[in-house]
């Protein structure tokens, strides 16, 4: 059983109540506590020794990583964090210059985007460090975006450039959160999630969610230099167009809109962000499928982001 | 360098912003983040196989206890819990049965209460498993309990019976939420904590930020029936007294009141708890020191609960 069948197993049965808008199943959970003009966002994200960072990472990126995960997620709703506690667990004989450089780290993103941590809760985990964040934020009430509100014929978009994270930016990538209050105050964007598993992986999300397919245009995806060097300097490694599909951890916007809203919307988004890079990089259709189209025809993608040719 | 070393020293320079009302150091950060007659409640806690549990402790009482602890904290503020999060780290070998169980016991823990389990992480742990839980609840404007409010003079109260909690209450405590939201709405409760590091070492914890001393009445503290077999069962147990005094997650209220309420509140009490034992144990004293009082004399207590003679 992968981490996917787990949780669809034991999401089917979570306790309710009338506060609830959005539960597990989205980028963040969704609350109604009768803020007049906002609604609550709630998040939980963790990370692990040996998984999401070694002994060698240094500790500011440790802090730094685990905060911006969260904030990540904050964005793909729309929202704007607020307030952070912490689950620190630590080896026995844990580095207190170490520990107090992880909470430097996560501390300086924190204040950056004027989120308080609140608390925390230290523990005793012996074999290795793990860092639990949990991550309020709110979002005006109509703005939050899910990931269900996909349609067919609009277009697909994703910021920055994709694949080879592991080789550095999933230590110090930027959480989209600028970006993603911008596009919901601006466009009625349809839905969004953060690039955490892959662009394949989490678009079947918002396809799943919203109950309707895409196709990817090959040419469009925006491939990072950090994968196009990888393939070159590995000889087994991934071509590079599939590392942008599958590689985890890019920590980038992919949301769609109506189709008419494309044009205006790339126009706006150069002014406002002329550093970022913006790609339509293909469109949502009717069913379920998810294809990838070439100058040789037209191929599907599996869940896991792996290409097989139709 | 113990836990509360490190706590105070990751603590003293956590970012905030103006939502904050009580940072880390009480039961849990107080946030205003405009709900027109209620605060924000906001909590973490952790447990680990091999210290809050173990292999033989069933399922279903790991979620229970999981959930239970941070709904202790919330009551601990006079509060209501709304909405949790939960990271489970797991081996890689996990039994999913027994993953299932253990949310079967959060999950009828958290529909008691009326609390929406809304979102979750589930990651690789590969030693032992280990589950954080974050809690947000509300508290009235005005009637939200802090650790800070203790005024010489001052009656200390304390809910059910203390000691040998790891015989077995550990694991099926009930979290003192009725009776906290109770109190805070019929009585001026000037200072409360739930007790989880044991009697005189959370005491301490209302003193230091209360800035006062106490002085508690040895027989009048309620050892628990627990307590006692222990003792009579290991000949190098606590004296029962001790066991009270210094176990751990007992998760029982301790609060002070002004002491011209201490009469009224107890016959208030055992009308609407008559199934609940609540003992007046000690007073609130001026200067910072904890001693306790029999029939001998005075004696003072460490911050660590152990007794020693004066």
């Amino acid at each position: 059983m992968n981490e996917f069948e787990l949780i669809n197993r034991l999401t089917n049965s979570l306790p309710t109540n009338k506060s609830l808008v959005t539960g597990a199943g989205d980028d963040c959970a969704v609350l109604d506590l009768g803020i007049p003009d906002r609604l609550l966002l709630f998040k939980t994200d963790a990370v692990v020794e040996g998984m999401h960072f070694t002994a060698d990472t240094p500790p500011e990126q440790i802090g730094y990583k685990a905060l911006a995960r969260c904030l990540s997620d904050i964005a793909a709703m729309g929202g704007t964090p607020n307030s952070a506690v912490i689950t620190l667990a630590l080896p026995r004989d844990f580095d207190v210059g170490r520990v107090e450089k992880i909470y430097e780290g996560m501390n300086a993103l924190a204040a950056k985007h004027d989120v308080a941590i609140v608390g925390g809760e230290t523990t005793t985990n012996p074999e290795r460090m793990l860092i639990s964040v949990a991550l309020l934020g709110t979002v005006p009430r109509g703005k939050c975006v899910l990931r269900s509100g996909a349609l067919a014929g609009d277009a697909i978009f994703v910021t920055g450039e994709l694949g080879g994270s592991l080789k550095g930016k999933h230590l110090d990538f930027e959480p989209r959160l600028a970006e993603a209050q911008w596009l919901v105050e601006h466009f009625p964007i349809h839905a969004m999630i953060d690039l955490s598993d892959g662009l394949a992986g989490d678009l079947r999300h918002i396809l799943k969610a919203s109950h309707v397919g895409a196709e990817l245009f090959s040419s469009a995806i925006p491939v990072s230099r950090a994968a196009k060097l990888a393939s070159k300097a590995e000889s087994s490694g991934k071509p590079p167009l599939l590392a942008a599909l599958t590689d985890g951890e890019d920590f980038e916007l992919l949301f769609t809109v109506a189709s008419r809203d494309a044009v205006p919307l790339l126009d706006a988004w150069k002014k406002r962000f002329p550093h970022l890079k913006l790609s339509c990089i293909g469109k949502i259709v009717a069913g379920g499928k998810l294809t990838l189209r070439d100058k040789t025809g037209t191929r599907s993608l599996s869940a896991h982001g792996y290409v097989h040719f139709t």
